[in-house]
């Protein structure tokens, strides 16, 4: 754009930055989570939720924004959906966490903590990508980093429904298969936090390549 | 806006109005089918299905309308948001009903009850709420108490799905886990009907907050 | 529109014929892949793996192009939802294609063949559709038609549903409970296809209307 933003219209950058930062917060609280005693993750569960809260407040200072300034950075649709699908990770993390404690999951297959090691290391990129915006400067890199994570949390994913669902033994008993049904929404849940890191990616490719 | 809507354009609002109040009635017949006898039943899901047509057919309109009108009186996305997310609740509500009889869910547990109750409340601030938007009076009273019922819809939904995954005592035969399967799927599509709820709350506000 | 379309700019069209006669080839494999013994099934799995990377391209190419020209054959936002839905149908071909193979789902209810026969036929419906949408002939037919399949498909859902959920003899060992879950997935997948494809056709009816 030739015109210069005021700071009021810059003000969207931060804001992007700071609910990447939240996500990678509320990613390291549920890798510490899954590899915690089940006695302390009530409390861990309580951090990713506060984190939520944090994503919630800083969609909503977005969404004010967008609503109330006449000039935007770049495209209210494209605002939308990056404010939209960061908090779409932030939410999918916290549900997972929130599932674990309240189905009581005390065992946790190996397959969940490869899910989440992406989901870590997609929301470091994510947060180190954000404040590149504003100059859109190196942003390519970002979103292929991003797009091959996805492809590494569908493998962890596929493997671990694999085993959860096509086990070697099957389950003998109704315990055994309740297990395996809460345990898929858990790995279910951390797939979609993986989709809606490719989602900001792609949203991010879409503003770069308006601006090129 | 600084220039005067003409009845063509002004249409939408009693347009949104009778898609909030075909809500309130979907939400009351799930009510009553909740508290009906099995055998009663089949009946009044078929007037939920009813409700759910009409509910097409407004949404519809609407777009129709939105496609073909040059000014609108508020952002078109907004209108389509307002009209998408007014449908998914019936949508829901729907779909909540027919799996009730479709599965022959005899025993429903009491937080399926405190589900829809939530539901209901949440329809009729919706339906008050909608003719205000004319005159974009009181909006803020509404989408604070939405979001204070989706609090309640969340609590309400923590419950009952921890009584269900997570009970006392485990099922010990596969028919029992059976029912639970079931009765989760009506439970999670109750929650996206208070989800809708939300999103129709959170456009709202965003429509206020151009305005303001 | 009153001016004429460059090139460039009338470059959407094919691409859209593109991703719709690439579900074809997803919707002819699947189908296939229902029919085939076991032992054939992944390498048909394979081949919609191939389809659903193809459909990849194709709305990457759309997304580009969107993002790159300044003047569009219709709104921004209908282009978006056309590529995204089209996008959407062939994902949810692959995934089911997918979870029948790693999940070794040997048999398969006749309600599934019944669903992958109406996509097949939407399919075929949208691929025909996709070209006339440059003159804007006829396109009335194709989002009634659809509409319709979709309602053959909810039958065909509902129908296959009540078997595996609510079976004239519940199934008495955790094997076959296990066995169904994953079909249910499964068979909640070709759901979203086709609700995907009555959402290709909504967006085609939303552009007709502006056009009109």
């Amino acid at each position: 754009m030739a015109f210069r933003l005021t700071p009021q219209e810059r003000g969207f950058y931060p804001l992007f930055t700071r609910a990447a930062e939240n996500i990678v917060v509320a990613a390291d609280e549920l890798a510490a989570m899954v590899d915690a005693v089940p006695a302390d993750r009530p409390a861990i569960a309580k951090r990713v939720k506060e984190a939520e809260n944090a994503g919630d407040d800083v969609t909503h200072e977005i969404m004010v924004k967008l609503n109330s300034v006449f000039v935007t950075p770049f495209d209210r649709e494209d605002i939308y959906r990056l404010a939209s699908s960061l908090d779409d990770v932030v939410d999918a993390i916290e549900e997972a966490a929130d599932r674990i404690v309240l189905y009581r999951l005390d065992r946790l297959p190996a397959g969940i903590t490869m899910q989440v090691d992406v989901l870590r290391r997609a929301a470091v990129a994510t947060a180190e990508a954000m404040p590149r915006l504003e100059k859109m400067s190196a942003l390519q890199d970002y979103w292929i980093h991003v797009n091959s994570l996805e492809d590494e949390a569908d493998e962890a994913y596929h493997a671990v429904l694999a085993g959860l669902l096509s086990p070697a033994e099957a389950p003998t008993d109704t315990a055994a298969l309740l297990e395996i049904i809460k345990l898929k929404e858990v790995v279910d849940t951390l797939e979609e936090a993986a989709d809606a890191f490719e989602t900001v990616a792609n949203t991010v490719e879409s503003i770069a390549v308006k601006e090129a």
